[in-house]
């Protein structure tokens, strides 16, 4: 795996703690060489401070460690389940940030109530199904990954258009094309959460905003004839 | 454009950043010369950290760059129809902060409830009005700032007494006399946004204060014989 | 009047700064030198960063600039008619925090709900009327200085026990034996404010807190056998 | 006393107000020497930047200062009473951090509503009753401890499996093995606390989640066959 892949691994973990969204150990980033197959992921419960490209773990896509010494993050399984089914995204992120966290835990999907979130989401933010308890027990962080990924096929949304998930009862993932943009994602995500809580005290029936002006935001950032940013 | 002016378009975008007013590059602040008729605007995308009076885009009032290497703020022909049709500000900036973006995505205005408001905004902050889809479809930002101005005049507001507009479904516009004063007002906007939702959630009733006092705070700061400040 | 208080000013007003009490320019102390009767305040509008012992403004109690090139904050009269009516403060503290601002701009007292309120504010802290018309015209800053003792000499409140009040559509001032105490009680004021909002939304109905609980914090920390802190 | 524990007391209580737990000087942490029964606890009243290994005050379990020329925390007969009742905890920490006093304010106790919430918790955690005036005024700290024994005693809560309590009308207290882990716990408190707020704003009706969840959770950090972090 090339170590600047490993390096960018490093600041996305890293930039989780600047930008506010974890606090003690609670969140991951990873990301995937599609040429090797190889995903360099944070080791678990280590501090943000410590990390370097050398003690980062990483697997393959079958899960086993291929270099480090460390023990990967407890949330590996998920992460792979999602390189494996979606294959155009490049980066994971994991975290417990506050807002996002709190529409996990109410089991509330996150609409799109402006156009700061149609900037990132094309649509509502969903939210993936409590595990049972044989999930749970049997493979538990498989089983997460693969109730996102049937979610993401019983509502036809496409993972790049819709780089964030809600884990019911537990916190969210974000995704995108490299380590910068996924964490870029996970910053939306908490932001409009953020916002949302805020709109619903002002007007507790505000819903999806304009479809017209949805589609404007989201296509003048992704479009084809995107005209936001220098490239 | 003078040099100086470019510096400070620099500060003040970066400022937006200091003062928590933005997260990942949603937001920009541009300058008028009024001499030259010249705009020096953020460029988009790009990161506050990596500004420089250099990197900065120049456009004319009828929006063709005259200086720089990068495409401007997605925004600027918003600002463009501000300065065009409100003469006396010299800056214009545009964030997504936190609380002016939740009043924004639900269209309520911001009333006067309390003096730390009528030191920076002579009565309510209005809602611009949702953009139909022909006007985004044709020309979304430009329509932007034409629905902030006819706004204006239908509620024969004055834009120096008034300096800032929350767009329905998007986020706030601020302005001022210069750089400096145009931050100075968006970041008054946003605490007196966070300052209402509490207020409401103590007590769901309060409108605007009483008339003599809101008066007697704007004009001791910006009246004639305003006593505030040093000059 | 000496440097070191002085001293104790500027830096005081530069904590207002670092504790997040202040946004802008909107917060000021002040202090007197009891001996003399000379009271140093910040100058109007003049950036927190920018303060120094010799741009302070020394006035005394009639109002008059004794010492500095500047003009004094626009709230020095309130500041004053405190100092004269109150013999036993030190320092006064005029800040525009988030929170208190809005328990203000509510015209709702804050109650001692916990420990952390009964360590600092010996029972309700209460809230001053709006001015009149005729007070606003005439002399507004020494008007709001004069609600404030009617209001603690009508509810028999003992300037010392109870260092804060709640300015109607306004903000809060606080105040103390020295700066150091009194900047204390607007950070209290602010965490307690902020607290309460939270506490009544777990339980709209909570209250005064038991008045024996309510005591035994007091005194242990101001009362005759204090035994709280070093002295 | 080993002086590698008093540097870890002082850093303890140093991150408390670098993780945004305290304001002035409200908290405190300890530590025992469980070969000796010697405690390590903050000098009340005292900056945390002051503070240093050989400012610390060393008391013995019967509250006997034994080290150190300043006064000990104001809660130190809490700590005592707590390591004497759970023999299998290293430190002790109080504070006054703002969603978990707020819920010790509203007497609510604090849910199990996800898994960042049953990483560190294993169930809810407790509020503990008010004091009498007959304990309040015979001796306040120790009845104070003595509340917390009784409640885990009578919910039959192991302390190391629930190492946080909420005291009514004050804040909560969290213990851990160590000076590290037990400033976790603070941490970790106040931010379920946190998004329990704001997850009942989206759902009121939110309660425990389902125990399978938080058995899985709890134990894959805490159990006999844990795999989280690298030990």
């Amino acid at each position: 795996m090339k170590q600047e892949l490993k390096q960018q691994v490093v600041e996305a973990n890293q930039r989780l703690v600047s930008s506010g969204l974890v606090a003690l150990t609670w969140g991951n980033v990873s990301a995937i060489d599609r040429e090797s197959g190889l995903v360099a992921i944070k080791p678990s419960g280590v501090d943000y401070a410590a990390l370097t490209p050398e003690n980062l773990v990483v697997v393959n896509l079958a899960g086993e460690v291929v270099e480090g010494d460390l023990r990967p993050s407890s949330d590996t399984k998920t992460h792979l389940e999602l390189y494996r089914s979606f294959p155009n995204i490049g980066a994971v992120v994991h975290t417990h940030s506050s807002c996002a966290t709190a529409f996990s835990q109410a089991g509330v999907a996150l609409p799109c109530l402006g156009t700061t979130h149609a900037d990132h989401f094309y649509g509502d933010v969903p939210v993936a199904r409590a595990l049972t308890p044989e999930e749970v027990e049997s493979d538990y962080e498989h089983a997460t990954g693969v109730s996102i990924v049937e979610l993401f096929q019983q509502q036809n949304l496409n993972p790049l258009e819709m780089p964030a998930v809600l884990l019911k009862h537990h916190a969210p993932f974000t995704w995108g094309k490299d380590p910068v943009k996924a964490v870029d994602n996970s910053i939306a995500l908490e932001m409009c959460a953020k916002m949302a809580l805020m709109t619903w005290q002002l007007q507790p029936d505000a819903g999806e905003m304009p479809r017209h002006i949805l589609e404007k935001h989201y296509q003048r950032k992704h479009g084809k004839d995107a005209y936001y940013g220098q490239n």
